[in-house]
């Protein structure tokens, strides 16, 4: 079977390096005699693994000394619930309304105290990123998505917060690019896009907010326990960090975020650019100053050519070209693991394609 | 390098034909030329492995149509916290606190209500099961721990509690037994000994006591979010489900529950025969009444003996022996994925050590 090329907007898919090493090792880690999934959490071998974790994220993302970075469950929706459990208090904090994954977070947020909307593009079915946030001087924080999945729209800069803590959803993008921890009080991201499989969320939070944290809470929904207990209060999803390691093994290989992010720069460009050379037969639908580098949006002349295209795409190996449902269209998700040379292929059967069904 | 014994609490060792299937498809699931952890978990492929998983686990436990299956993240330790959280309501529960992992669950549900210790072995350091349990009319629930790993004590059978939903923390010794669902109103297991590698946590849970739940919870910390979206209301830990459909099919050939319930009455019939045949060299640390199945607590005539045990033992490829740090001594944990060979050859070792260190 030849390998296919998933644009599915997640789970993505991973570095065949980073699988084939997986593969080796699975029954026997380090010349143990067992698999990584079958010693304890407690074990050196693992504890090397999760350590070494650490300290790659730590040098590759450039997270300064006063950050804990945490490997918790749950995925980025437990995190749209534990964030103001543990930082709201009843007072206030500014969501900026870009889609879906902004309006999960909105909405438990209004569990826990005063949500203002600093910024919504809900005006127009959320295809850019609004800019002059309204935002209030007494926030306990401010939250944005970096990248909306389903809009396919993206921050290309992160909003001045004037001190107030800016806590960032980076489900979708972490790791894409190099980023800037002024303002920034947490960032948190489901593994699944970029940096391993489903199972584990990579939080990054400033000591002194995790310190603030509400006291009283259930013990596993508290980040001071996980800060406390380095990730390990019970036993953490192991293998789901192994592979994180892998994955951070094969960012440093490819020239770190650096190198990561020019390719995926390139990786953009190349997809742009073949929709707007297209005449008008691919139509982005973000606004081009906000156009997401991992989730590409457009549209064909017809929904039966959608359809078409999306059908023809999946025989001729590039699947996963569905728009996400809510919103229709096609949408081609080009996370870390997505080859230039996947886009280029993409590209050429897209223009094929355009020819053929003008 | 030789196979280990892995005697450790835990995560645990995993069926060898699991391990090996797992590793021939990790690079190409299905054929369809990506691994299982490189597709939407909304593909068909998935959606597959996910049902299947539920429907053998409902066929080899035997789980009633009133029950809901639920993969969910954050181990039995989130599900402390979820439990009174979700059912307590300011009410009260009965506990049973037989040891390290009933506290932790006591501890929990003190933040959401009045908890009852029905009944304890604190006095003799959890060494036994409690019973004539002290049962309260009026309790929301009973929760048990039916395996405790430190003191190496089981529930062989669960208490009567007169129509209270029993609520079973079987982390460490579900599918080890048959069980009745008789007064159940809920079990749990984080996955990593029985069933699958860390990072996934099995939850059955009686359909009336999920539409019970307290409302305006945080959505991931709500049953009924998990029960209505069939696990799938954000990502799930993919890949660790996939493994426990493997596990299942493994119990199923290994003549199901019944037949993994037979190996496992060998396997301790045959570690204890070891331990009470010593002349006391060996001495188990539980009631024999209680003794587990799963976590065979020990003694020899010395701390130093016992280092030199473990040291001796890890040499000649059993690892993990080391009793938990609270209590000393040794343990030898021997989940479902140890086999009765192995289990001999720690006896014959035992007996060997005997005799040289007398």
């Amino acid at each position: 079977m030849a390998k296919k090329y998933n644009f599915y907007a997640g789970p993505a898919i991973l570095p065949q390096e980073v699988m084939k090493k997986a593969q080796e090792e699975l029954l026997d880690f380090n010349g143990i005699g067992l698999s990584i999934m079958e010693i304890s959490h407690r074990s050196k071998d693992f504890e090397a693994v999760i350590n070494t974790a650490e300290t790659k994220i730590r040098a590759l993302l450039g997270v300064p000394e006063n950050y804990t970075i945490m490997f918790l469950q749950g995925g980025a929706s437990l995190q749209f619930g534990m964030i103001p459990m543990n930082l709201l208090k009843g007072k206030k904090a500014d969501y900026v309304h870009t889609g879906e994954w902004a309006k999960k977070a909105i909405k438990e947020a209004k569990l826990f105290g005063t949500v203002n909307i600093a910024g919504t593009s809900e005006d127009k079915n959320f295809s850019y990123v609004p800019e002059n946030l309204k935002l209030s001087p007494d926030a306990q924080y401010v939250h944005i998505t970096s990248n909306e999945t389903i809009g396919g729209i993206q921050f290309s800069r992160f909003p001045e917060t004037g001190g107030v803590p800016l806590i960032i959803d980076m489900s979708s993008d972490i790791f894409s690019r190099r980023i800037d921890f002024k303002n920034i009080g947490m960032i948190y991201a489901g593994a699944q896009k970029n940096i391993g499989p489903s199972g584990v969320t990579l939080v990054i939070m400033r000591n002194d907010l995790i310190e603030a944290g509400t006291d009283g809470l259930t013990t596993m929904l508290s980040y001071k326990t996980h800060a406390k207990e380095k990730s390990m209060y019970n036993t953490p999803p192991c293998f789901a960090i192994y592979i994180i390691k892998l994955v951070m093994d094969w960012i440093e290989s490819n020239g770190g975020l650096a190198g990561i992010e020019k390719i995926n720069n390139d990786k953009a460009k190349t997809i742009y650019d073949a929709i707007d050379g297209s005449n008008g037969y691919y139509k982005g639908t973000a606004a081009v100053k906000d156009r997401s580098k991992m989730n590409v949006t457009f549209r064909l002349p017809s929904e039966e050519l959608e359809e078409k295209f999306i059908n023809e795409a999946k025989k001729a190996g590039f699947i996963g070209l569905k728009g996400h449902r809510s919103v229709g269209g096609c949408r081609a998700s080009l996370y870390n693991a997505m080859s230039l040379a996947g886009v280029s292929e993409l590209t050429k059967f897209m223009k094929k394609f355009a020819g053929e069904n003008a």
